[in-house]
């Protein structure tokens, strides 16, 4: 099955920038400190409301009717209900597997933070801080975590897969998008001795993770390894291994093209994409299923401003000013460009998840979000950006 | 303009089975108790998150994209935040006229809820009363909302029209919905001397309302009356008045065919529509502009079970039972046909706006609400129950 897939990503692991109203009134840019600056009621009730409407049973049809085949579902390490003062997901994820029966999708489950962070990013829960790695405990927590979930739905029809850890950041990578620069830690001494992952750490935690995991899934269910930003490192791991079905995954946006230096226009973009996305998938794909598990079409060109990287309002730019650059004529003839290169250049591999499915921007009344609203795919489909089946 | 549809029920305007979540821990089944039943923290909580998150610009872009061109958005009594314990919502309503401007949608805004109501439905915002006309206090303090409500948008370029007040039952509508068993009161003292509007007194209302809101309002834009299901009441006022662009509204859903003794099965439903609906709608077309504010495909025949005209788990029947009736495709051919002969028959009118745009029922898990997905037109789009353009 070649995958066609869409990410729920903010359902289970908030992104403030995707829901700002769940942190109104707070201080907090990122998941770890909400509920630390909220009455745990208070946490409660924004946390269970948001829960019960940002994903409902419609949605997987929604996501069927667009042509999609499966979902990758974030979900963090808290969600058995044992890390307080977070509160549990699974029930969510058990709904999810129902509908998902229903309309016929697959899941592949994506666990997205990790206590201390895996990368420092906004998105891995707590900002600035990468110490995952170097806390024994906290590894052996999250094996745990791997293995309950593959208990509860290693056989269950729907499930494609099982991720065990969501871009875990490697040196390259903490370079250069200058981690705690993007992401400002709040507590400095909690955030001390936070550096990337090695590469040996992870080829253990990956073996480990395979090996408590795998017995308890059907064979025919993929442990599908993130590549830590570093597409071309797996060869030999991978080879030597003995690993049945496993899948590397590889998250290849434009903001990092233009980091690398991609000139910002659609002959540019696309270029970098045949010229790098594809050649490098198509290479990889020859000893290893891999898949793009995290892409969109958004881009400083069709944005109208270089983003440097991604960057947004969220980490200290000023975008107020923004305005739109192109007719919407013109935006789409744009991402219909870009997109269709990059859907060709996932053919070369085993398939791509869409990040992300859903965000809650509103770009009429807050321009600084002009061009941002590329990374939701329901929109994007209904504007045309997106080839729907 | 022909006026293609949808309503945004359940935003700003809450119904419990619509978002069953919101209602969580407490006994609350309508929007007045709510408030009651929680810490004014919690409440917040829960309706702001509601309220972002239920609809957003995307939204406007999926409706725009389904081939509509306005949306009808009911809003309560309490939208300018001077009836604690509510809260108001006259931002969120600001945001929906910068979104439809974007997206070239027009909007109606329906006044849906009066204080002790003007319906006892549990939509009207409080079960089971239904004492407001009799109120001369409140009838002018809803006056008063709906000239603030023309003073705001009147001239707004997407303002199709102002709605005074929704559902006003009348005789024989509180007789044969028999109301306060439907939906019973949870203060009996409240709910004493609780009686359906008189037709005089909406003439009265009406002849008010349009004088004090006109002024305010574009000579395009329009007052819509509803007709208090009683569609054909209302020539000879309409016809004598020297009203400028006023519409009626009028709600024809299946299960009220069914209250009427319409066969349940295709062909029945065609049939009634065809003879009743489309009839009366050409008919009252005659001497003024009419649309279907208000209507779905639901029916028992799909759902599988008699409904006894649309009553649900939440007035007390048990469905925990339900299963599937028909398959999929079944299904799909049983609600296209409806739904084709329910288009044709609102061409004899003005227009109309499907009820409603979102729900967020699981009929998965919750199968006491299969059949009941139909209301959801987002849904039926996508199961390709609703012609989508």
């Amino acid at each position: 099955m070649y995958i066609k897939g869409v990410n729920l990503g903010n359902w289970l692991v908030l992104e403030k920038w995707m829901s700002p109203a769940l942190f109104d009134k707070t201080t907090a840019e990122d998941e770890y400190y909400l509920p630390r600056q909220l009455s745990a009621d208070v946490y409660e009730a924004r946390i269970k409301v948001h829960r019960s409407e940002y994903i409902s049973e419609r949605d997987f049809a929604c996501i069927k009717h667009m042509g999609m085949n499966a979902v990758r579902i974030p979900v963090p390490y808290f969600i058995f209900g044992d890390r307080p003062p977070f509160i549990g997901c699974v029930e969510e994820l058990d709904k999810a597997f129902s509908w998902a029966g229903k309309y016929g999708l697959k899941i592949l489950i994506d666990l997205h933070t990790a206590p201390l962070s895996q990368n420092g990013f906004d998105n891995g829960g707590i900002s600035g801080v990468c110490k995952w790695s170097q806390t024994p405990d906290e590894v052996e927590f999250v094996l745990n975590v791997l293995e309950k979930l593959a208990e509860r739905y290693g056989k269950h029809e729907c499930l494609l897969g099982i991720e065990p850890i969501n871009e875990p950041v490697t040196e390259p990578m903490w370079k250069s998008m200058d981690v705690q620069k993007r992401y400002p830690p709040v507590d400095a001494e909690l955030a001390a001795g936070s550096k990337p992952n090695t590469i040996e750490f992870l080829h253990q935690f990956y073996t480990d993770a395979y090996q408590r995991i795998r017995r308890y899934m059907n064979d025919d269910k993929y442990v599908v390894f993130h590549d830590g930003f570093q597409m071309k490192a797996w060869k030999e791991f991978l080879v030597q291994s003995k690993f049945k079905n496993v899948m590397l995954d590889t998250h290849l946006y434009l903001m990092l093209a233009e980091l690398d230096g991609c000139v910002q226009s659609v002959e540019g973009y696309c270029n970098y994409i045949r010229g790098h996305f594809a050649r490098d998938f198509a290479q990889v794909q020859e000893y290893v299923p891999v898949i793009c598990g995290e892409w969109c079409m958004f881009n400083s060109y069709a944005t109208g401003v270089d983003t440097h990287g991604g960057q947004s309002m969220l980490n200290g730019l000023d975008f107020s000013k923004n305005t739109e650059k192109f007719t919407p004529d013109e935006k789409k003839e744009i991402y219909q460009a870009i997109v269709s290169e990059q859907l060709k250049a996932w053919k070369e591999g085993s398939g791509y998840f869409y990040w992300n499915y859903k965000l809650l921007l509103d770009t009429v009344n807050n321009p600084e979000w002009i061009g941002w609203d590329s990374w939701d795919l329901g929109k994007s489909v209904d504007l045309g950006w997106f080839p729907a089946d």
